[in-house]
């Protein structure tokens, strides 16, 4: 395996021309882990997205197999990295070695996904119009439309995916779907994994002789690296996911270029679970267990983190209660992400104590030294919650806030007052379902994905996931960024006007080369013309 | 025919709350038309936007035939309102009455196109991942993804297209296609017309047993009124045809909101066009022709009016050049829309003709009293054009700058200056296009649509049509304002995990009961599960 060298890679090349550098902390024990990495300079940053400007006007070219390819490629590359990958990774982020196994695997499921509908390649959403130049009072042209690639891409990568969203996470992934080269800035909590990943997809793009710049890593701590990456005008597209803070600085930053370009940033949420009466009735216990695992798994730092759980009273509320505190005082503390995470954490938690009308219903009981984390129950009524928006944030880690609740218009009137969300869950029978109708309509409106008698913790990497949502779940709800959809943020439309056809692009082309589903005067259809 | 009543037209209601009035001026005459319209107060807008998040609850339910037949309605209302339309509409625009009647038919068109998109349902992009209880490590829930409507939406009406982007123009019919309710705010230089079309919809949604609130018209001749309506919280998205100026505005206070909300601005452009060697040679005469036809179309108050055209030095040249200005000396010179609109005109062209470098090939010889504007053409050479950005800006009317060139390179530098346009057009034999194929390459990075051996003043109203393009011709460079893509800006994705069949939309239910094309296991087809 190569050993860590702390510099960026600029196109195929290593640099390190900054004066500052900083260190990977180990959050098990707060010791410094080996390697200076260096802060990108500007001229470094300009160097990457220049190299990704050229590499863009042939990388926009490559056919589909090549990409595909390219894209299996990384896949392999990561395995290869073998458990040099997985021990930093846990070194840096305390993460154990399952969750990172499975999360490698998730990682490269995710490029093997996006190969595949690369290798379909009807994603592009071909057009024809065909021309009719009898048509009175005007004739028809030839009108041909399909989505091309946006340009270079920013992505940030996140510090709770060390893998799946970091530097050859989901964003990537679709991002070189999509034919745009990407330079990613590694997030600071790991850069020994980014720089390792880096090196993978550095060897994929070689080995599939793709051009200088498709890829490039910057390092830094410091907001000014990643400020001059979104304000680079090569730059067109940024793909992030984190804190709200970072998320909506980088969206202001891009609406106030001289060029404004999307920011796709996913802020994180709450998450409300609705806990209905029928459900509470048949499986309270069950309820209780299943939303214990789901706040603390990943020790809280998961973006679908159930947060707001709405907890109708009746007869069996009590029981779920008890269940759920019993399970959580024996819950084994984790080790968070850093420090600076921790004390968010706990700033967050003394916020909720304090705050009139919010108890505490259980709290884990084992030692929190260092940075662990003790897991938080709290409880408080619906009009207390619906009262104090600042209940409705999200505290970053392993707490839930209980949302006492007694009649159902309440309920809905709660649901009404969300803000936007990632997700949204409803724990119920069929019956409750057809009682709370109105609940799922207003849930529509709020969340990008309704989850039905599960937790939403897991995010299934399909054709059909939405990880998105209204703001400040994120900064654009139009789109995804887990699932094969995710593809669509990197690329806008172009259409060709009465081009011959050794003009046009093989998805347009009469013969239909590529043997993709198109619309064909209006009607879905993989014939040639 | 009803009359003209000057007021708001807010849910089923009229209302005149404000104080102040403004008055359609023909621009023919520079004479007050008659009618006080009342300028819309906060108190109406925000009634309006109420009614607006009333119905859309409704409204985002009902089913396809419904929505597709509310469509047809508008069309058929607005071919009943019969001649007074036309009328009114000449008065306000002075444009010609070939011209209206064109663009009513192009209106009818383009909401009966919608109907037919949203009669055959596949357009929300229906995608189904089904579970797999006995996968390892985890079962795989059943997900299910959809495109649902945003909510409410501000339209703003264009000047130029009175009815075909104006009140029930594109940005309305594909709002409510994909299920939205549509505030318009008319465009105060043709407020009767507006009234009138309002009035049409509203019949239809009565006639269709619409919600109140589905459709409201505000006027207003002030910024406040468009303001106040972007910022509504009620207002989920924002469509706009018009000025950078404008348009830019309004992106910056939707971004600026507590939720911003996304802005479809459409703002103009210079349409570049590429006389290529070949095709000069082969047809410089009808080439001329077809430009001075083609920059002076509407008074030369098209979004896609041609106002750069890149001219390579060749022994065909003045020939071009010699009929063109022939054309143009002798062409008829036509009324703009409003007395500002000359005004801005008259300023382009008198700072075009200080620039340092430009020089005056043509103008029409006419008389050029009151609101008529004289037909202008420039030419400088590639390399001043290069040097002075201002020069490639979008002089408003009937004006173009021929750029002269010498060699390939240095028009290939050129287009790889611009900045974003709507359009770019290239004229050539196939033999140039092989020799310009980087040309073309260049140009798919600046622009929505490219044409070949035509001009782009027509724009297709089709499935394949882009209106659109990178900034600053729009803010949504992955959009298009024309074609049924254009639905797409008004939607997001939502997704249902393990629903049971009843609770999941009919587009996602296993029996596929709308027989529409869904991505079932990333496969396309039609097939009931």
């Amino acid at each position: 395996m190569a050993s860590l060298t702390g510099h960026q890679f600029i196109g195929f090349s290593t640099s390190a021309k900054g004066k500052d550098t900083f260190k990977a902390i180990n959050p098990a024990n707060s010791e410094n882990l080996p390697t200076d990495f260096f802060e990108a300079t500007e001229e470094e940053i300009q160097q990457a997205t220049a190299f990704a400007k050229k590499a863009y006007s042939s990388f926009k070219q490559i056919d589909n197999e090549q990409k595909a390819l390219f894209l299996e490629t990384i896949a392999n590359e990561l395995l290869a990295l073998g458990d040099a990958l997985i021990e930093r990774c846990m070194e840096e982020t305390a993460l154990p070695r399952p969750r990172l196994e499975g999360e490698r695997g998730r990682t490269m499921n995710q490029l093997k996904l996006f190969a595949s509908v690369v290798r379909e390649g009807s994603w592009v959403d071909a057009r024809i119009d065909r021309a009719d130049p009898d048509r009175v009072p005007l004739p028809k042209p030839d009108v041909r439309q399909m989505q091309r690639p946006l340009g270079p891409v920013a992505v940030f990568g996140a510090s709770n995916f060390p893998l799946a969203f970091s530097v050859a996470g989901g964003d990537t992934a679709s991002a070189f779907a999509a034919g745009c080269p990407v330079i990613v800035k590694g997030h600071p909590l790991h850069p020994g994994t980014s720089e390792l990943v880096a090196q993978a997809i550095l060897k994929a793009a070689k080995a599939c002789n793709l051009p200088e710049g498709v890829f490039s890593l910057v390092q830094g701590k410091t907001i000014a690296v990643g400020m001059a990456l979104v304000n680079d005008p090569n730059i067109k597209a940024v793909g992030f996911t984190g804190s709200y803070r970072g998320g909506k600085a980088l969206f202001d930053a891009a609406n106030q270029r001289p060029e404004p370009i999307p920011v796709y940033a996913e802020m994180g949420s709450t998450n409300p679970v609705f806990m209905l009466p029928g459900a509470l009735a048949s499986k309270a216990e069950a309820l209780a267990k299943g939303l214990a695992g789901s706040f603390t798994l990943g020790v809280g730092q998961f973006c679908t983190n159930p947060g707001l759980v709405v907890l109708p009273s009746s007869e069996h509320t009590d029981q779920f209660k008890k269940t759920l505190a019993a399970c959580n005082e024996t819950s084994a503390e984790g080790i968070m992400l850093s420090q600076g995470i921790k004390s968010a954490f706990n700033l967050g938690v003394e916020q909720l104590k304090s705050s009139p009308g919010v108890t505490e219903l259980s709290h884990s009981t084992g030692v929190a030294e260092g940075n662990k984390a003790v897991n938080q129950i709290f409880e408080a009524h619906i009009t207390t919650v619906l009262q104090n928006k600042a209940l409705q944030e999200e505290v970053f880690g392993p707490a839930t806030l209980l949302v006492n609740a007694s009649a159902k218009e309440e309920i809905l009137q709660f649901a009404r007052g969300l803000e936007g969300h990632l997700t949204a869950t409803i724990h119920g029978t069929e019956e409750d379902l057809r009682e709370y109708a109105e609940l799922v309509s207003i849930l529509e409106e709020k969340v990008g994905r309704i989850v039905f008698n599960g937790f939403p913790t897991g995010v299934e990497v399909c054709h059909s996931m939405v990880h998105g949502g209204p703001f400040p779940a994120t900064t654009a709800p139009q789109t995804t960024s887990v699932g094969t959809a995710a593809i669509k943020r990197f690329v806008r439309p172009v259409c060709y006007q009465d081009f011959p056809q050794e003009a046009l692009p093989d998805a347009l082309k009469d013969s239909n080369p590529l043997n993709i589903w198109r619309l064909v005067d209006g009607t879905l259809n993989r014939n040639s013309l």
